[in-house]
């Protein structure tokens, strides 16, 4: 049963890049097609997740106009209005200002529900519960109301919302963004109660998100207003232009971090960002700890790893918590734990060839 | 500067399967057709190896039928009457008794030394010398003479020819062949210096042969001798039949263990058979220990592994002591000391596609 209210808007982010997940995502593919989470592909899989809180005609997406034929090919059902293509990548606070100026110019009292499509969702009925609690409240509140992950573990690679002490609703004031933090602090954070994982799921009426941009980067709003004009008189090239004045930066810097009004409604869903193939691993070992396999692979006296093949036979012997992931653009054989040598790896790969 | 005598050929055996270095080596690309020592195939290194001793048109080569596209462009160089080619597989004793009557037919006083082309030698210089010297003994002895390799570690995976004790010309007496032996008996091997590796290359008059066939398997000796008949007067269907009434059995089973006289020449040349992945690591590494990279790959944080890429970038990311090789027939990954796993798993893949 989806939320019964008229104004109520899914945006879909798909687009990101990722070095860290090579060699299965690239520039051409990037993770929101990859089907990492289940056999659809994370794109897909999001979709279902915005179809159970609005009618599948409410469903946006933002995505970079060089993905828009996989996307067509991804989500045929999708009509072409529903896409909002970016001419070029600025990051998410031009793409998501873009976005609200474009369903704002049909619908002022919209309100806007922001789902990455880089995620995994383990519980899609909690998640479903919490995302519908999260509109109803930003339909009722100026503010933007986030979704915030009750935290599992001490986790040092995400932000957090801080709440504030002795608030136990449904729907809680955060009184801080908090980046990545060392061990010791997470340790603390997961203890204290008072701290929930940022997935950058967040619902917003676009007045209150034009009126904080106003406030807060009245440049990037002007932009992607004037863009959003030009696109609908049809002018591709002064939409162009236009979008090419946003400045590129988050939507957490630009305006979620210092916004006078946020919220969150915490969520306990089995949530994962699917960061790393290690996040990959455990979303799909589950508490089993067990191995994960697709295609042709065989793991023979091993155990806790991951191994993807993609048409030709892949045999792992004798080896413990790795990852190795065959496809056409290479082969990746490494620790669970060495995320870091990857990206250092990919990275070192890409200057290369730039340079 | 080859060995001065008109009777001494060298004879090739260009045969073999593997399941111990999958994916590179298939029933259709037997290891001998693999570049595992150097950057050209084993057949090639053995060719070059056997030129050093007498000269390229003396080089015969035992090979499977099936094979004969493959060892023809290989070395194209090599005339087609130094191919002697079986019509199907019947191990080492029909093979080299075959191919000794096919040469000993020309000429009854040739001296044949037989060299499998699936092993590797790092001092060609001191390979060559024992070689020679292994030759020129058979050419005065009326004796079987092998190269014995010295060993340099309690070796569990191959033979031992075990020599009297006492005695240390470089010509010995063999007084007994050896299983392959526990890793106790090993250490003691070792310690004697009465014990040298098998590495199944030795020499003979084929008149030498035939009598000891004539008194160990008479019935081999008059099924090859047969066989070359037929195979002289051009009846390919009489060679095929007469070939398939010899017994499958090798020629340190058929003969060698048993034989009256056998000497060895000791040789210590960095000898290798290459018989897993483990053992081509620690040829190619040598002393230093390092990885070994072909191709597209990349090893980052991580000691003593085998990496060999084919088409593709590989990345081998934390780990040590691993074995990955990237082919058209599949991935590989595995721990170094694991080659028991990859037979395993191999012989599995085997029974599934026959059953």
């Amino acid at each position: 049963m989806v939320v019964r209210d008229d104004h109520a808007r899914v945006l879909v982010l798909a687009g990101g890049s990722g070095t860290r997940l090579w060699p299965l995502s690239t520039d051409a593919r990037p993770k929101p097609f990859l089907p990492l989470a289940s056999d659809h592909t994370l794109l897909e899989d999001t979709f279902a997740r915005a179809r159970r809180v609005v009618e599948a005609e409410h469903v946006y997406f933002s995505a970079r106009d060089t993905h828009a034929p996989l996307l067509r090919k991804t989500l045929p059902a999708v009509p072409e209005e529903n896409l909002i293509l970016e001419p070029e990548r600025r990051n998410t606070a031009p793409a998501i200002g873009l976005s609200a100026a474009v369903i704002g110019a049909h619908d002022p009292g919209a309100v806007l529900a922001v789902l990455p499509s880089d995620q995994a969702v383990k519980d899609e009925e909690a998640f479903t519960a919490g995302l519908r609690f999260a509109v109803e409240a930003a339909l009722a509140e100026e503010a933007f109301v986030t979704l915030g992950i009750l935290p599992t573990r001490p986790e040092t690679g995400y932000g957090y919302l801080e709440t504030a002490e002795g608030e136990g609703g449904p729907v809680r004031k955060v009184v801080r963004f908090v980046e990545k933090p060392t061990r010791e602090k997470a340790e603390e954070f997961l203890s204290s109660g008072c701290f929930l994982w940022n997935a950058g799921i967040f619902v917003f009426r676009v007045s209150v998100l034009f009126a904080e941009m106003e406030r807060q980067c009245p440049d990037i709003l002007h932009a992607v207003q004037e863009a959003a004009r030009e696109r609908r008189k049809g002018n591709m090239e002064g939409f162009r232009s236009a979008f090419a004045l946003a400045r590129k930066i988050s939507i957490d810097y630009a305006v979620m971090e210092n916004a006078r009004a946020v919220k969150t409604v915490p969520c306990s869903c089995g949530w994962s960002d699917l960061g790393s193939w290690d996040a990959v691993w455990e979303y799909r070992a589950g508490s089993g700890a067990s191995n994960v396999l697709r295609g042709q692979a065989e793991i023979g006296g091993g155990e806790r790893s991951l191994v993807f093949a993609s048409g030709r036979p892949v045999k792992v012997l004798g080896l413990d918590d790795v990852i190795v992931v065959d496809s056409e653009d290479g082969v990746l054989v490494t620790r669970r734990d060495a995320s870091d040598l990857l990206r250092e790896s990919v990275e070192a790969d890409m200057k290369r060839r730039a340079g």
